[in-house]
């Protein structure tokens, strides 16, 4: 867990951070703590559990429902494990139902139920309905709270509809059902404020209404979204009844989320946001497909070495050594031209495991800074993480590839050594340079996602190359044999 | 350029695809034409030119606006050159200034002062007040068309405002400002609703609003939004002068295109619809990288054959030659080991540039299946384009690299030839891969995100390697030698 970052806490609990027009007067109070409570969150997201706690202790229930509500569910966790029953319950009475719906599965078990109980019995059922619906769906995401207006209503009464709701946000559409529910059109602000305030909704509506199943998935629903340029879609049940609606907020959060996912899956790691995770999750997260390619290119050695034994025999290793024999400086020509060959094999594996994590590192970082996830100031926040992160991967993959090595070349004690002692000092370079060099980049003004890619790789293939065969070198040299003893 | 896809363009020009409430009647005809257009637009981006030319003559010219307001800047291009002046003016009179700005430098040359000439003389000021902006400065993208009242005016006369206004999506909130248009609060719609028509706007507006300046960069316009939830962000000059409006629409767009620079960029290739792009462009973008990457990687190929040269001295290729003339047996061993060897030199080459073009392939497919670029059903539409891009790489890059062996290695002529004509059937497969992969994992439901990865890089290697020692074998095979006339 990184240290709180008291300055930047206090700051994010005394001003929003974002420029703003410095001489306005009366501020109006609560709309300027709804923005602060973004940058609390994010606050949150970096301190420590004890930190977490002080901090949703200094604010009313309205602010810590905000801030849990826009904070990742890991801080969110962690913050509820502190909470009481009774706190936890004033806080999520404060949320929209379906903020509220994604926090109660992470109130930890034994206060749930307690929790569940004492919350407002109408929000209470709004979290029910949406608990039907898969987190992933349109109907996990949706808010339950649509104004809605009956399509035998006149203008005047939907315009008064309109004064009495609750989120001013949503409000520029109006969605029109029938008496069973039905969603049957949608009505602009616009006509209704230029028609006649007598005129049926019906009358004036478009009945021609894009909307979104809640089944389907959240992903489909921002692709609509986003495809029709709609800043709000309505989402209706198998029964063609209107049950929700899904706002720009959410369909905005669903993109960004879903091309950080495609980032992080083709950087072959499975975390969303990486850094504020603990270092286990993110070493599961990573480990997976690191485990593809550590397999995958040690394959790749023994498929060169196939490709020697069969199309290229030379008996280097014993035909040669007897033949030569005879003299000193020719033995070791042939114990050298051997060892470098036998290195050579896992030139693949070295290069490869060095350019994946350094480009997950990279990855990470350049999608952190586009979420304002990593600090671009801060490099040292994240850095101890990924260094720690990839040594970690570091040793486990040289436990396990020193072993593979060792078992399929026995006669070569110092091999498997070799690779297994370069292979972590050659990941914790590539992370090094994989997290340090987008920083650099954004000090100077360069887009990190030019510099993470195959610039970084190559930097990593050259350094990885060098760390081996230095690595090589130096442990022969102390050892004083390469393995299987050079013919005397 | 692809075959028009006549099935695909008359189903746009029927339908939008989207799904719809089907029995909902009286639709209103200009709302659905607005929804279209998107549609159309995506049918024109995948059209050829003289088929975009005869759905532009098909459609009014709203219509014709909307759908170029959507499409992509090739595409705009290349319908404009083929419109006459009149109709370009006709078109451009129909959009809003920001889209409109955004075509008049894709006029050609020679139509552009007759068609701004011709211009609404309204549009025509607000065009060039935008041609103060940089296109991707918060000025560049936004509306000028924003809806606002005078502090000093009552909130009737701001619902009235609100009633003229002619854009119904950005009327949830309404940008106040003084005598001097100095933007000094923000009204929600709610809260004139709910007020006294004739209470004075600047007592119940917020004046604590968040704003961009218009010469600041559309990303941290786009980033503020997303911070602070917001669906519109009013955008002011160096005078705080409210100026224009950055809507939700363009936020989305700016996200959007981030993720995509960003995932392009980390893949090594700078165009972001690059299978609408022609080829040639879309190899000046990938060129950059791999000429990084190929240098990189023959560099690292000169690296290892310096490391052996200084720590593993055998003198296999002189020396040992000699020695082993004896027997014919003894020399085939000490060519073939050599010639091992030497090839081992590139596989960082031909590994890593197969797994750069592969990855380039698979990530441009990942990001097109998200943003709707790529038909997920549609493989052959982008596989053509991606293999002769491929091969256009190969060739070029086989051409470099093999120059640069032989300059290096002038005693062994083969080796050029070998690593010069195993590289671009390496690129080619590692391309099929990278792109069918993805429509593979699409079609069985598997995000394609994941198998673009290390899964890929693994894959290409072996694939790369198999190649490039067939070409090896066959080759030397062939000619009967590897260079430098083995030992006799």
């Amino acid at each position: 867990m990184d240290r709180p970052d008291l300055e930047q806490l206090i700051s994010a609990l005394e001003s929003s951070g974002a420029p703003r027009v410095a001489d306005g007067a009366g501020v109006v109070e609560d709309r300027a703590d709804e923005r602060r409570a973004v940058d609390i969150a994010q606050a949150l997201t970096h301190a420590d559990n004890e930190t977490g706690r002080l901090i949703i202790s200094l604010l009313d229930d309205e602010r810590a429902a905000e801030a849990l509500a826009t904070t990742d569910d890991h801080t969110r966790g962690a913050i509820l494990q502190m909470l009481d029953v009774e706190r936890i319950t004033r806080i999520i009475d404060e949320l929209d139902p379906d903020d509220a719906a994604d926090l109660i599965p992470l109130v930890p078990e034994a206060k749930r139920a307690a929790t569940l109980a004492g919350l407002d019995v109408d929000l209470r059922a709004a979290i029910e309905r949406l608990f039907r619906y898969e987190p992933d769906s349109a109907g996990g995401i949706m808010t339950t709270e649509v104004v809605f207006v009956d399509a035998a209503a006149t203008c005047g009464d939907a315009l008064a509809k309109i004064g009495q709701a609750e989120q001013p946000e949503t409000i520029g559409t109006l969605y029109v059902v029938d008496a069973a529910h039905t969603l049957v059109g949608v009505v602009s602000l616009k006509d209704l404020l230029t028609s006649n305030h007598d005129r049926r909704v019906g009358e004036i509506m478009d009945s021609d209404v894009i909307f979104v199943r809640a089944r389907q998935d959240q992903e489909e629903a921002a692709r609509i979204a986003d495809h029709y340029h709609l800043s709000s879609l309505p989402v209706i049940d198998s029964a063609r009844r209107l049950v929700g609606l899904i706002t720009v907020d959410d369909i905005m959060d669903v993109l960004q989320e879903e091309a950080s996912e495609d980032m992080m899956r083709l950087a072959g790691t499975n975390v969303n946001h990486p850094t504020s995770e603990p270092l286990l999750s993110r070493l599961r997260a990573r480990a997976p497909w690191l485990g593809v390619t550590l397999i995958g290119t040690f394959l790749a050695g023994l498929l060169l070495e196939g490709i020697e034994a069969v199309f290229f025999p030379s008996q280097l290793d014993a035909a040669m050594g007897k033949l030569l024999g005879a003299t000193k400086s020719s033995s070791e020509a042939v114990a050298n031209a051997h060892a470098f060959k036998m290195l050579m094999y896992y030139i693949p594996l070295i290069g490869g495991m060095a350019g994946n994590v350094g480009s997950q590192s990279s990855t990470i970082m350049v999608r952190g800074f586009a979420t304002g996830e990593v600090d671009p100031k801060r490099p040292g926040r994240v850095l101890r993480g990924e260094l720690l992160l990839a040594l970690l991967i570091g040793i486990l993959g040289g436990i396990l590839v020193g072993a593979l090595v060792s078992a399929t070349h026995p006669d070569y004690p110092v091999l498997g050594l070799i690779v297994g002692l370069a292979l972590p000092c050659a990941i914790v370079t590539a992370a090094l340079a994989g997290t340090l060099i987008p920083f650099a980049c954004q000090a100077v003004n360069v887009d990190p996602a030019y510099a993470g890619g195959p610039f970084l790789l190559t930097l990593n293939d050259l350094a990885a190359y060098t760390i081996y065969f230095a690595v090589a070198i130096g442990l022969i040299d102390m050892l004083g044999t390469f393995g299987m003893n050079p013919p005397s």
